[in-house]
């Protein structure tokens, strides 16, 4: 369990400079309302593991082959994760989930109420945007390079990546029969984000065509694999690990991979995703692929 | 009134060309979920004057001298009115203005409910900003020009630009008493957008730093002017002329220019804020001028 215990420690390392970034995110200086300002930072302060921010610099390192190379891909790092945390803050509204609670903190709509809720989300996604050319600007990035990020930003994020996901889940609710429909949701709805930060890191890194294009199969293909999995710990996992309640799914009656092919089946995808996953990685020739390889395990291993 | 006839018919070719790229905006082989498409194009398409969009393209007419020049700023004039149309339908949401109708149709969530309002209004954000960088991959931008482009837009269109104006505007519905908290909100909520599409649309076309410093004092004052007038029209417009209730502003006790200076002191200033913008864009020697005089005039004198 050593490997574990290191990638973990590794991912709180990347977590602590990630939130060290989002603090300053949005400038002092800038003339913001100060409850929009507020409302903002206590959804991006409110934690969260900042798997994809991680990745971000976890792939533009094993690109350079280079701790350092983490340092340029912050800002992108930081943008992420404001896309990130805007989807579930519009997530949890009244009109969609209407969830009270998040990480055990009060949902930002709960807090700061539905109007300024979606303002702030509305906010965090435009801010987002902000922090490529600003990373471009310090000197970091190559401007075809960070433009290249925010074509990827939009298309990964929006109508055609997670918001088309977000739609297609909600729509479905009660009729998903096939796995092709259920896999739809997946990949748009949380592989999207994951293909973005690798890819983002990998072209901060210098990446070469080829490498993007393995980047990307490694990207769908963990997760995936980390929403099954997701699927299969509500069936089967202990309450207490998870920190929240187990069984929710069916108790909602949610279509999940274990409900439509059996929990082994199922098991058997998590294992396939994550070796093709890692095949891909080892394909990529990168300088430094050892913690993007100890990601995939990590995360179909957690609090297993 | 010749010249109104002249700059609304060349209005009106802009709002033309502006449709035209917006019905093909959203590519026809992405895979987006069927209602989430049709919820995004039935405001995408549901009118509206294209002000902004057309100041895109008069910019960089402006700047290039040529008329051609607004074919290369058509995706940013795209872009622009992607923000725009977003940010009407969240406004009309519930939480916020609860509307029903706008513009004589209903409004986003009247037809499409409120889970896919707010998420169509998400999926056209983000949708402006891959525009930008797909009007530099068809080659007719300069990658940094692009850039920064998508850095205005979102400061613009964010937190401390028209998302802010918003959340004053929310903030400040009952307590309004100075003229300064609400030039606040029209500048952020109304100017900052103008402005955004005056110098986009003048970086497309070449333009110097201090062309770009002059066009954004131009876009703050014709976007300031207008949304004074606009309290001015409500007071004493003809209500079939302006084809909403006028007086509403009273009946709901907002807080107008009107109500804080008089209806004399608010016409004056209207009056000293064209100027003004007239006199920075002669200021900026621009090799085709006229086209922004005219609107600067045109968008106070509406249907008077």
């Amino acid at each position: 369990m050593s490997d574990v215990t290191e990638i973990k420690s590794y991912l709180n390392q990347c977590a602590s400079l990630v939130e060290q970034t989002l603090a300053t995110a949005l400038p002092a200086e800038w003339d913001v309302p100060g409850l929009l300002r507020e409302s903002m930072m206590y959804s991006l302060e409110a934690g969260g593991k900042r798997i994809r921010p991680a990745l971000v610099l976890a792939a533009a390192e094993a690109i350079q082959g280079d701790a350092k190379a983490a340092e340029n891909a912050l800002s992108i790092a930081g943008s992420i994760e404001c896309i990130h945390t805007y989807s579930l803050i519009h997530d949890d509204l009244p009109a969609m989930d209407n969830d009270d609670y998040r990480r055990g903190k009060l949902t930002n709509h709960k807090v700061f109420g539905e109007a300024m809720a979606i303002l702030a989300g509305d906010a965090l996604l435009t801010h987002a945007f902000h922090l490529i050319p600003q990373a471009a600007r310090k000197g970091r990035l190559d401007p075809q390079v960070a433009l290249d990020i925010v074509e990827d930003l939009a298309m990964f994020s929006g109508a055609s990546g997670m918001v088309g996901g977000q739609v297609a889940d909600i729509l479905g609710e009660q009729g998903i029969t096939s796995i092709e429909d259920l896999e739809y949701i997946h990949l748009h709805k949380t592989s999207d984000l994951v293909v973005f930060s690798v890819k983002a890191g990998a072209r901060v890194g210098g990446a070469t065509e080829n490498q993007l294009k393995l980047l990307e199969q490694y990207g769908r293909n963990i997760g995936l694999a980390f929403q099954i999995q997701d699927d299969i710990l509500d069936l089967i996992g202990d309450e207490a690990k998870l920190g929240k309640k187990t069984n929710s799914d069916v108790a909602q009656q949610k279509v999940t991979y274990p409900y439509l092919i059996g929990i082994e089946a199922s098991k058997a995808q998590v294992k396939r995703l994550t070796r093709e996953a890692k095949a891909a990685v080892l394909d990529a020739e990168l300088a430094m692929p050892q913690r993007l390889l100890e990601i995939a395990d990590y995360l179909v291993q957690r609090d297993f």
